[in-house]
């Protein structure tokens, strides 16, 4: 029987990091999620679409809004595989979104380090399957400077 | 004879701002310049497209690198109306764009009162048309406050 775990999403946005590594993209994935059911996928598209404002959580965000047909995300859970940056963050505070889960850490970039704020009906649980997500991080940018 | 000046430019700020007005979202607009030269335009449209990350700034980001093929604003300047919020600086922040001037400030919502950072290359001057742009908003939230 299958369990509809915190793992068991992050492995649904794992798999869209890996889309996102196969274009060359930063592998970044995120699913959202409403009662177990899986309304908005996305991955990390900035070189792709040239534009900085194209991280995976962004594009979720407006995703999922256009499946509910309204802007607020109040009874979502977000599963992304990395920590959410301060432009994602600052998104995330206005949908309100009910829970925000992630895998890794991001030191240099993460929200936490800055003074984001989320918004206070958010709850967060991070380290969800960190080691898989970093791994795939690490091979990307392995790879990268190998190329170049 | 044309001046060319940050007035100029938050003036035209300022009627992207009218246009949200005249929807009936919160009057803000932004206009992205390079070397006089109006390269993108915005204004808020979150309810219109029930999405939180339909701010100005965002679809100005967008349209700038869009216009430049590239996903940094390096050369340009950002004219907006309002203060930015945390996701637009942070947006702001990935695009290195080298100007920001803003009229009004936003005491509650700005990204000055949240510790996020904008990119050391950029450049910020405020309160340029400020009172315009206040007075703009005062109308919009009075008028929203009587249709209530």
């Amino acid at each position: 029987m299958q369990v509809y775990d915190d793992e068991y999403f992050m492995r649904k946005a794992l798999d869209e990091a890996e889309k996102a590594f196969n274009r060359g993209e930063i592998p970044v994935g995120v699913v959202v999620v409403i009662e177990d059911r899986i309304i908005a996928r996305g991955h990390n598209l900035t070189e792709t679409l040239n534009d900085v404002t194209a991280h995976a959580e962004m594009q979720a965000i407006t995703a999922a809004s256009d499946f509910l047909g309204g802007k607020y995300l109040t009874n979502c859970k977000m599963y992304v595989t990395l920590e959410p940056c301060q432009m994602c963050a600052g998104a995330l505070y206005w949908s309100q979104i009910s829970n925000l889960i992630f895998a890794a850490n991001d030191q240099q970039r993460g929200y936490r380090k800055t003074g984001v704020h989320l918004h206070p009906k958010t709850k967060v649980i991070s380290g969800v399957l960190a080691e898989e997500a970093s791994a795939l991080l690490k091979r990307f940018f392995i790879e990268k400077r190998n190329l170049n």
